[in-house]
């Protein structure tokens, strides 16, 4: 792969991601399933270059500072890397998009209408420390026929230089152009403004990582942008929840993996089933290590009981990412209320409704404007993975070409293809 | 509605569209019909004051001296009125997308998941002189559960006050919030810029008209724009071509309907059978009045038979949206040539074969990047209202989120909605 010396090196890099991606757009699917089981493979086979190349990361930024959730986030191990074989292989085994009929019809004139799926050409992606985001972004732009652009946080280049290093040998022994991947290995800054607009090269551009760097790309990138991942979410314990599942979801919701996207933030609680079921939910949080940030009700409700990691709730509490430990209570009088709740301070990521009623589960999945809607489960099936895409590019909050996971059918475009017989308009 | 006075008065009226909006997205089936069938009828029934308005609009507009082409476009008559109400009809006799599932599964675990759409929200649209635009896009808006806002030509302004007017009172007549439907009646410049920016309250913009007009709205809004509309659009004439059929095609791509984006601007047509056919193909559309800018060996099979409208192509002939009585005309020796010709030269809206080959039509269907790839049939068949969406709020020719003509369901996104019975991730 070319080194991105400087600006004129990556509008290059550009212009043979398009080329080969022109190219990967008449690929079989059989080649790109190919490709992907021999990066599945390497990453099962080869590990010691990139576990090195991870190490070279990892100390770096120890020594530099870095937290310790951070650093989870960036440390590859054996088992991480068998686990990222496991979704190349997960993609490799999903139907290709390409060329998918998506509708067909035959008009009163005898014209044959079809729209087919064809690829979006390069996705560019800028994110930050988690290397595995390489390995899924090239797999699942590979399979829908789409060639990358990528550029990695500065923390984890080594890692990323390394696993793209397999990803291009896998690649070209599959007999495919390995220049459907390409990787920014100079983390100068004004390359990512260089980056932003290149709209003559990179057809979709997806930001994954904080608020702050998904926003500067939305409000600067020249071409398309999916934006998202923030994801301020809310669940609500209804009036006629099932208080056992209420409290086994919550808990789940916040505590599985609190620093992604899709973990709880708020929890809303109706106040005639508070008393019944938040001291519980409040004991297992604690237990666990969470801050509650409570609103005064809840407060009352819970009393100066000891062991409980309790303490007054501002109004920041109200929409925030805590990407933490800490979750927010409140107490509501309605679904109305706890709906006005979730359309004032929520992202429009994955919002939950814990409830027996039939009537309050309609009204939540009609009225919520979310990328998800959630009945009776936990915030955090948000995800391409656990829905069946095999993984996930990113995860939009716009309603515009895609919403929620983006997998393999939200990476194309399509075209009309229409076939006739002489037909002419009279 | 709020008259436009000024740039306060239009953040209103975006604010006000999306509160309409809102209420509309929950709106039932029924109702929003009701709406439509009350257009069509005050088309059929109430057509007076709109005629009145276009008169006004016509004089004003015949005195300051637009051409005839353009005065055709602005003028209304009692039968364009009932063919409006005709395309209302057949907007409400379509499905409803909103609440329509696109996708359902059940995973291992359990859950239910559902990809159900939903409305985008407020659709802006910014559109030249045809007042036809105003009712498609309202109505098309309307059934897909969208407000619009909708600023016109300056030269239409009666025109559109008088279709806006009856819209808004057919709407309330069927008990819905007419705010769904704004219009900028200020025809003042610096609403357009104001309007560009108004990205909290408009959540899709489509520009209708000039590519000067589209280029500078998809350069300078800050929310998502669906472009498109400009179509360089190409018929090649293969070397297997049913020759009696690629004249009738190229006759109707290129006379039919000159004044469109789907209509014909280059002929490339393979010279093994170019002398066959070129002496028809030529001598018809000379007969209809078209020009034809020839390349030199077209010119030389034509020779130079009496009546025969050419004359010699230069570089600006191809690539070039004629939009009037003239065509380019190009001998190639393959179909690779014209294959090279169109990705060189086309604005991805609509290019077409005439071809008895399968193969040559495999891969012209597979390797021409447009919108809409036509075989055997005239290139104005990439409309809306021919393909069965009813209408259309334009043509996209970009890849992102929509491509060709944007019906109902291309003015919506999704939510995903999962159901569960107490699942939690593991």
């Amino acid at each position: 792969m070319a080194t991105t010396t400087d600006k004129d090196a990556l509008l290059a890099q550009g212009k043979t991601a398009q080329a080969a991606a022109k190219q990967l757009a008449r690929t079989s699917t059989e080649m790109k399933n190919q490709a992907l089981l021999n990066v599945a493979n390497g990453l099962e086979t080869e590990q010691e270059p990139i576990l090195a190349g991870n190490r070279k990361d990892y100390d770096t930024a120890k020594a530099g500072g870095m937290d310790d959730a951070m650093l989870d986030r960036l440390l590859l191990t054996p088992d991480r890397l068998l686990g990222m074989a496991r979704d190349v292989r997960a993609i490799a085994e999903l139907p290709d998009p390409v060329e998918e009929v998506i509708e067909r019809k035959t008009l009163a004139n005898g014209l044959e209408v079809e729209r087919r799926r064809v690829p979006l050409g390069v996705i560019g992606s800028i994110y930050e420390s988690r290397p595995n985001i390489t390995v899924d972004i090239a797999a699942l732009t590979l399979k829908s026929g789409n060639a990358c652009l990528l550029r990695g946080g500065r923390e984890s280049l080594h890692s990323n230089l390394a696993l793209v290093g397999l990803l291009r040998r896998a690649i070209g022994e599959a007999g495919i152009n390995p220049d459907v991947v390409q990787y920014v290995d100079n983390p100068d800054r004004e390359l990512v403004d260089t980056m932003l607009q290149m709209k003559e090269y990179i057809n979709l551009l997806v930001p994954r990582g904080g608020a702050g760097l998904i926003n500067f790309v939305a409000a600067s990138a020249a071409m398309p942008v999916v934006a998202g991942g923030v994801g301020v979410c809310h669940t609500y314990v209804d009036r006629t929840a099932d208080l056992e599942k209420a409290a086994r979801i919550v808990f789940n919701a916040k505590v599985q993996r609190p620093t992604v996207c899709n973990a709880l933030d708020t929890v809303l609680v109706h106040s005639e089933v508070a008393p019944g079921c938040l001291p519980d939910i409040a004991r297992n949080l604690s237990n666990a290590g969470v801050e509650l940030h409570c609103d005064h009700r809840a407060l009352s409700i819970l009393g100066p009981e000891p062991g409980l990691n309790t303490q007054p709730a501002t109004e920041e509490d109200w929409g925030k990412e805590f990407l933490s430990l800490t979750a927010a209570i409140k107490i509501v009088d309605s679904l109305d209320e706890a709906l006005e709740h979730i359309d004032t301070y929520g992202s429009g990521h994955t919002e939950a409704i814990i409830t027996s009623d039939a009537d309050a589960s309609s009204r939540f999945q009609r009225d919520v404007d979310a990328a998800a809607v959630i009945v009776n489960a936990s915030s955090r099936f948000t995800d391409g993975g656990q829905l069946g895409l095999g993984a996930e590019v990113g995860i939009s909050t716009q309603k515009f070409h895609a919403r929620g996971p983006l997998g393999l059918a939200e990476l194309t475009s399509y075209k009309w293809v229409i076939i006739g017989d002489g037909q002419v308009r009279e």
